[in-house]
This record gives structure tokens, sequence and C-alpha cells, in this order.
């Protein structure tokens, strides 16, 4: 059994980044031979806890059936949001708290999806399976991504055992979780020198609902304004991702960590399924989305409904 | 939340009757309001160690969305092989060992899927995870559905995982493993007094492989003289669901205990995949598949990759 590759979604957030590297350690001191790789670019969020744990950030692949034979997926399961020749590999393992689609496999793996705000919170559970101590850097790398994934715990996504994980692993990384997070969070919230292309592609998945293909981007925001004053320049974007990629819908959002609301845009000819999914009138393509934090648990399933009838 | 049923495939066998049923003394024990319940009628192997344990059989259902709103599923993932109205349900867990797909979901879940002989392997690890004391017939029902999977620890399906967990339970459940398992093993391979459409039911699953549609039977026997005397009535209803249900192939395999070979007989458009797939050359439908005795892992796998080539 050679090399396996371990690696989680493409446009990687904090989550698909750490997570790797994380069970790359795992599956090391476990006596396997492990790499974390990487399908895109690091966000200035995921680059902020690498800097401050000082981690190196995995190494980025194209593909992977030139390299390996057998990979692990972490924080995704879906191909259309994996590496493109998939396909040519054999899956051994995956470990994801999201929604199960467009997965198969014509073997038996190891799958563990648990409904958890966070892959790292499955990641510190294994630690302790496993009899495993969890050093200092890990700790950090696993409490970063949960504050990622769980917006400083204010996500509806976020469960008791990923705020009792946080405080465990915070405890270990020797950090203060409220301050090191509101840190985080706004270093990935600087969206300044952004290119409108740049903001669409930093945190956006593919999804495909009923019979259409949708897109949904997110990024966080302190205020939204410095997002929004862009609006023609970030519509026009999406128009063309629209048209490059034949989607019926990109969803983009823009989430304000302070106040924890979200302001959508929609473009694409489904974009009427918006407003039936969130029950709010789309303005110039554009509509708030009060309380609404989380692409996962607040505006999947309610599109899928939507997009389903 | 109101309560949930537990369940595995159709046309159940010893694991997924018996997967139910530990299973919900697990959650039952947890706190949870859940009833076990099965899709078809119990074999004479599970007939057999529900009466040596003493445990009822679960109740039978048609369909659940009727009676239930969430599901859990164990030892099947892929919906065909599911209650006809899945779709109509939400499934929050998966406890399963086999390959995954045609499974889809709008929300996470819990979903544990692991490369191992039996559900009830997986089960037993759930217990000491969790805390819980095995009881002796929960012990029992859990090493009957390993012995059953594995043929007596026979099958390539069966890891060292599964033989440590039949060993444990074994003494818990106070019995001889391979004298107690070779008695449950000959109670389901009599086959005297069932019709030839009983023999293709009694065990049959169905696949997509490729664009092929495939249903796989397979049943145990003592010798396969008795199973093969009966092979034109066999073959007769083989062609006749391959007729009802458009079907592009049904290989019926009957696998002999003892010698742990399999005889195949392959019916339908597509079983000439069946020569490629084990390089074997069917004579009046009929091959004999050496040392072959797992569905999932000695079948499955290389007919899926004959018939999608």
């Amino acid at each position: 059994m050679g090399k396996s590759f371990i690696f989680g979604h493409k446009n990687p957030d904090t989550d698909t980044i750490c997570s790797a590297l994380v069970y790359a350690d795992v599956k090391t001191r476990l006596g396997f031979e492990v790499e974390p790789v990487r399908l895109g670019e690091i966000n200035g969020e995921t680059q902020f806890a690498l800097d401050y744990f000082q981690v190196e950030a995995p190494r980025f692949v194209e593909a992977v059936a030139g390299e390996v034979d057998e990979v692990i997926l972490v924080d995704h399961n879906e191909r259309q949001q994996s590496v493109s020749d998939l396909d040519q590999v054999k899956i051994t393992e995956v470990i994801d708290h999201h929604r199960i689609a467009n997965f198969e496999t014509s073997d038996p793996l190891y799958f563990r999806a648990e409904p958890v705000g966070c892959t790292a919170t499955i990641l510190k559970k294994i630690y302790h399976e496993k009899g495993l101590e969890i050093e200092q850097k890990m700790a950090g790398l696993m409490l970063s991504a949960i504050i990622s994934d769980s917006l400083l715990f204010k996500s509806p996504t976020c469960t008791d055992e990923d705020i009792e994980a946080a405080k465990e692993l915070a405890a270990i990384a020797g950090v203060d979780a409220e301050k090191y997070g509101m840190d985080m969070l706004k270093a990935g919230a600087d969206i300044s020198g952004k290119s409108a292309e740049e903001l669409l592609s930093l945190d956006a998945k593919e999804f495909s609902m009923g019979s259409a293909k949708v897109e949904i981007a997110q990024v966080n925001a302190v205020g939204v304004e410095d997002v929004l004053v862009r609006k023609a320049e970030i519509e026009a974007a999406l128009e063309q991702v629209v048209a490059d990629k034949g989607l019926d819908l990109f969803l983009f959002v823009v989430t304000d960590i302070l106040t924890n609301d979200s302001t959508a845009i929609a473009v694409g000819q489904a974009a009427h399924a918006v407003e039936q999914a969130f029950n709010v009138k789309l303005e110039a393509k554009s509509a708030i989305l009060q309380g609404v934090v989380s692409r996962k648990k607040q505006i999947v399933p309610p599109l899928t409904t939507a997009l389903s009838k």
C-alpha cells in the first residue's frame, strides 16, 4: 500500500485545510504513509491560523491520480466539490460533517459523517478514541476550524459537542478562544484588495438541487458596506460565472460577523427560488437574510426544497 | 421528536434483523424512542438465532412514512434496497458496512460505515464507546450476525475486528462460536420445502452497475446438489423475474457452506458479463465460482467493473 493523499474541498476554507493537516498527523502517528494536500488557494483567515500556530500549508495539487492510488477525503464528499480526477483513485476514508450526495463507491470504505459543526470536532474525538495525545499546534488548528465553521459559536450548525471540543482545544492551544477567534475572523473578513472574481471564488461550492446547477459563495465581512459599494462589479462577475459554467443560479452571500445577518445577491434564471426559499423579495437582485450565517444549515436545505418542487 | 424506526434492507438476512434489534437496544438505553422493524420475511437462519436467544422478531412493515418522520438505516444505504417510501422520511443515522451508492440527503446526518464484515461488529464498538454493558441476548444476536455475514469467519469480508468481536460476544452469549455457528448456518441452508421463487427472494439485492440493472440472490447450502437438481425450475423462475423487473442480469448464487465454493446461474441479456468478471465459461447458464462466498467483496466489485466497461 503506497502513500495516500488527504484533502478537503475545492476553494478550501479553514476547516478543510486544518482537517487535512490534522488527520494527516493522526494517520502518520498510526503508522500510515499520508500527505495532506490542498485543491486551492489558502484564504486570509486560514493563513492567520497557520501563521499563528506556525504550521506549513499543505502542498497544492491540481490532480491526484498521477501521484497516488488511494485518497482520504475530509470535510466534503460531493464529487463536484472534490478533485477533478477523483474517479481515477480509490477513496478509502471520508471524515465529514455535510449532507451526503453525489458520492458512490464500488467497495466498502470507512465513512464517518456526524451532524456536528466542524470536521475538526470529529477529528478531536478520533485522537481520544485512538489514545493519541493532541499536541499544541494541532489543537490550535482544530480550534481555528471550529471557530471558522461556527462563526465563533454563533452559527446554528454549532453543537454542544463543537463548543466542548473548542474549550478543550483552546486550553491545549493556550489561547483565549473569543479573542483569538475574533482576530482570526477579522483577518478573513478583510476583503480590501480583492477583485470581484476573487470574492466569488474564495469560498464557493457547487450543488445539484433538483435539476438545477447551483453555486453558492460566501464571504465574511465586518459590516457589509465594503462589499455592497462594489455591487455592480460583483453582479457583472456573477453573470460571467453563470454564463461560463452554465449555472441556473449563483447565490453570493456576504455575512456580517458582527451582526450575524447576511446579504445575498442572486443571479441566474432560477433566482426566483431564493425568494421562495427564504420568504424574501429580491430587490435589484439582492435581499437581506436575517440571522442566516450557515450555508449548510440555513441556505442549502431551503434552496434545495424550493428547487426540487 | 417522535419515534424513529430502525431497519435493515429488504429480503432481510441475519445481520439486518439482528442489527435493527441491537441498535434499538442501544438507542433505547441512550434515551431515544425507537422501534426496530423489518421489511421482509425472517429466514430460517435468522429464526434459529432469534429462537436460540429468545428474542422476538421485529414487526413487519410495508411502508414507514405513515408512522414515523425519521428513520435509522442499518446494514444498507442504497435506496433500492430500502423501504419503498424512504424519500418521504428523514434519515437521521446510517450504520453500515457496504459500499455507498444511491444515497443522498439534504441535511447532514450521522453516517458510520466501516469496511468490516458485519454491521454488528460496528454496533459492538458503539456499546463500548457509549459505556453500555452488553447483555447476553444482544451479544448472541451480534455473534449470530457476524457468523452469518462471515460464513463462520471463512469469507474474505471477515476482518480481524470481526473475529475479535465474535470472540468477545461468544463469551458473553455463553456459546461455542464454531458449534453454534454451524448449527445456525445449517438451519439457514435447509431449503427443503421452498419454492424456486422463495429461493430467489430469500436474500436478493438489486444493484445499478454501469447502466445495467442487476439482481443478485444468494443461498447457502450444505452441498449444492439439492439446489442443482431443481435447476430447470430455478431457471424458469429467474427468467420470470428478469422479465417482470426488466433486469439486465439476475445472478443466482448457491454457496456451499462446507466447501466454501459457489455455483452461479446467470440469466438476462448481460449474462456474458459474468464470464468476464470471474474468468469462467457459462455452461447451460451456470458456472462454478471457486472460493467465492461473498457477494459484497467477490461478486459485486468485479461484476460492476465488467458492466461499467
